[in-house]
Formats: structure tokens, C-alpha cells, sequence
């Protein structure tokens, strides 16, 4: 039975968050979860201070007796530990896969770029707080048992990898960012305006233009601006991988949502 | 008499502004100031579409009669002109100054790189709108007219330049970015979460370690969030300088308000 180690890299999870995850987990024969105690620690914004998110995060990853690494709920704060994180991370670590998205998508970008482990766009225990949430974290418990049902599909054979928009932007440039030549990249947005969305995406296509090409996922809750940008999320990706030939591959079905699909990284 | 060029290659702003700010200049002698009619154009979020703000920029700035191009607004769109517009400037451009800030700092860093004219973040002519925003608008015309007395003062001898934060972090990587190696680079930002400055800090000093130094301008109207963050804009700028080993040299008096004050790039 695949055993998950859960911590929190960013904002933390309440222990009714925990409670109701594990609840689920009873209906999904073949998945035993652990809670970090660090999930429900509070330092600000954050999960606890960076040394204690960092210390939990490397408990779970060199722990032998785990095959799994589910982070716990996104936020912002994952930037501010993983590349300490991946001078740490034993054999042990090697031999996991890692699930998460949004925030949570420095780790994965990081542990990528490391080579180390499997990374997983995936729904997070988090999205328990979502209205219908317990469909979102039902897919990837599922996927944790073995069920490949959750994933979105590949279409052609190229490696994947699934980001949130800011956070793969961020990354770009950094000692964290992954090579991403030759793959799908999927993007999706949440609570960001339009211009954003569109800065972000000259931001990233500026650096992207080794991928295979790009997918967008759901652009949502977008703010009203003062005025009506004049463009559509799909309008503002196509026109900005045309500026840096990136081929514009369609939709993905991810997203801040609970319909998010599963991305595993790679082939 | 300075001749002034005033374009918008982001948002626009109104005839009742533009008013304004020549009535302003009638205090000011030395001055005289020409509205291109691309300011007042509106296509969605922008001053009238990509075609027409890049037009109105190459028509400015390689006129000859004109001995400054002054940016009217910034909000967002020019770095979607950027690019385009390096290469379409003749001689008569590089012997201009070439004012703004904001989202129109992705023109002063392309000017930057490209090594054309001078570039001056300075109040503009949309400023007239804050409450006070005559004294923002008059800092600029008073330099234009040779009064030196509104520049932030150069501390060391280092070249400076200056930026809006996600300005500048959206400029790197970028074939806009410029050469900032061993300046003193004064950052401000406006109307972002203390996260975001945060996820904004660790981006942009993973790609500036060769910088002489980083100056904290304003971080101003901070949204609220649903928790405190933790950290103020001092200690997230010291922390992120110290992960880099960029050299935190203090504050700067630049922001998105009226004290904002005028840096010339360079020595």
C-alpha cells in the first residue's frame, strides 16, 4: 500500500482540513496518509518559519518508508525553500513521486531540474476547501492508488509538464528552473487581470522558446479592471507564442478548480 | 527651448489632462510641450492598438526638432511595443532623453540596452491626476528645462537606473533587458501584496547579482491579505539582497506618488 507523507512548503492546512482529507482516504482502498505535524503550524504567511517548511519538507522526502510527497495546500512560499531543499535530498528521495500545483510548482519545477523523483501536477489535500473539493482530492488519492483516470491526456508523445503562470514565470531565470525543451507546457491562472496574465506571458514565452509548444489551462476569477483589456486569455497566448514561435497546442484541462487534472512531468 | 514629445505606449490619457499639464507649463520657462494625438486614443486597455502606440513612439522619437520624448502614462502595453520599436529608431533618436516610469520603464530598459539616448525615470504627464500631482508633473518640466534640483542624488558614483518592481523582474531574461551590471538599482512598486514583492524580490535578485547595489523605493497602497505577512518591504529586500549577495544599500525616494523623484540612468 503506497504510503503519502504530507507537509506544507507554503500557507498551511487546518486540522479540519486534515480530518476530512483522511475521511476520504478511507474510501480509496490502497493509500495511507501522514500528516507532517508542520502542515498546521502558522509564522505569518506561512506554514511555519522557512527552516521548519524545509526541515518537514526533507523529513518526508528522505523517509524510506514513504513513496510519496503530497504537498499540502499552495499559497506563495515554496520559492523560499527548495533550492536549500534539493542540497539535502538522499536516495530516499529519489524514489518518490512529489504531487502538487500551484505555489507548490516551484518544488516540482526544482525537483525536475534536479532530476530528482517524479514530479506531479496534481490537486492538493487544500482543495478540500473548494466547494465539490473532495472530487479534486479524490483524483489524486486515486492516481496515489494506481487509477491513471485522473490524468490529463497526452497527445503526442512529447513530455509534459504542468505549471500555475506566475509560478513558471518566476522561475524563469532562476537556479530552480527546469529545462522544458522539447516538452508540452501547460499554464493556467487564477485572480489575476488580464494585463497580468498578458505581462506574464511575455514574460515567459521570451524563454520558452525551446517547448514544443503550450497548452493553456483555465484562466479564472479574473478580476474586472477599469477598463475591458480587448482580449481573451486564448487571444493573449496565441498572439505572444506567435511572437516567439512557440507552437500554441489548445486548451489543457487544469486549472484552480476542481475539474483540475492530473499532469504527470515527463514522457 | 527644450522641445518635448509627449507619447503614450501604454494607457492613455484624456485632453483634460493634457490641459492641465500645459497650463503647468506655461510656469515653466524653457519648456514647450507637443501632445502627440496617439495620447488620447483608446483601443481596450491602451492607448489605441500595438500599430498606432509603436507609430507614435518612431514618429517622436525620430523627429529631429524634438529634443525629448516624454512618456504620458504608464499602466500597461509597452513592453508590446518594445521590441519593435529599437529597431525603427534612426539618428535623430539617439540624441533624445527619454522620460517615464511604471510600465513604461519597459521603454527606458530597452532604450537601456540598445544604448539609444538618455532614459530618465521621472514623473509624467498622467501624474497630474494624483492630489498634488502639479508638483510630480512641474519636477519633470523643471528638469527638462535644466533644473537639476529634482533628481534623487547619486550616493556613490555608481551608475543608477531605476524601476517599478514587476517592471523590472518582467524585463529580465528578456531581449529588452539591459546591462545593470555594477549600477545602483532603485526598485518601487505599488498596489501589489507583500507576497507578491516577495515572489518579485526572489526572482529579480536570483538575475542581478552583478549589480553594485539594490535602493528601496516606496512599496506603497499594500492590499490587505487575509493574514499579515510577516515581513515588511525592508526586511524582504534585505533578506532577498543577502540571498544573493547583492548589497542592500537603503532606501530611495522614487515611487508611484508625487515625491517620486528623477533618476537619470547611467553616470
Amino acid at each position: 500500500m503506497p504510503r503519502i507523507a504530507i507537509c506544507a512548503p507554503a500557507r498551511s492546512i487546518t486540522h479540519a482540513d486534515a480530518a476530512a482529507v483522511r475521511a476520504l482516504a478511507q474510501t480509496v482502498p490502497g493509500v495511507a496518509l501522514s500528516f507532517h505535524p508542520q502542515c498546521f503550524l502558522e509564522a505569518g504567511h506561512f506554514a511555519g518559519s522557512d527552516a521548519q517548511r524545509l526541515a518537514a519538507f526533507i523529513e518526508c522526502a528522505n523517509d524510506p518508508s514513504f513513496d510519496a510527497v503530497w504537498f499540502a495546500r499552495g499559497g506563495y512560499g515554496s520559492n523560499r525553500i527548495a533550492a536549500a531543499a534539493m542540497g539535502q535530498l538522499g536516495a530516499a528521495a529519489r524514489a518518490k513521486a512529489y504531487l502538487g500545483y500551484s505555489d507548490t510548482g516551484y518544488m516540482l519545477g526544482a525537483l525536475a531540474r534536479a532530476g530528482i523523483g517524479r514530479q506531479v501536477h496534481a490537486p492538493m489535500p487544500g482543495d478540500i476547501r473548494r466547494a465539490g473539493g473532495a472530487e479534486a482530492v479524490l483524483r489524486s488519492m486515486r492516481w496515489l492508488a494506481g487509477d491513471r483516470t485522473g490524468e490529463e491526456p497526452a497527445r503526442d508523445g512529447h513530455p509534459r509538464a504542468a505549471f500555475n503562470l506566475t509560478t513558471l514565470a518566476m522561475l524563469c531565470g532562476t537556479p530552480l528552473m527546469p529545462d522544458l525543451a522539447g516538452h508540452v507546457v501547460m499554464v493556467e491562472e487564477v485572480s489575476e487581470h488580464l494585463y497580468a496574465v498578458d505581462r506574464l506571458f511575455f514574460h515567459l514565452t521570451a524563454q520558452l522558446s525551446g517547448i514544443a509548444g503550450l497548452r493553456l489551462g483555465r484562466i479564472s476569477e479574473v478580476p474586472e479592471n477599469d477598463v475591458p483589456f480587448g482580449a481573451d486569455a486564448v487571444a493573449i497566448a496565441r498572439d505572444w507564442c506567435g511572437r516567439s514561435a512557440i507552437p500554441y497546442l489548445g486548451r489543457a484541462d487544469i486549472g484552480h478548480d476542481i475539474a483540475n487534472r492530473i499532469v504527470p512531468f515527463g514522457p
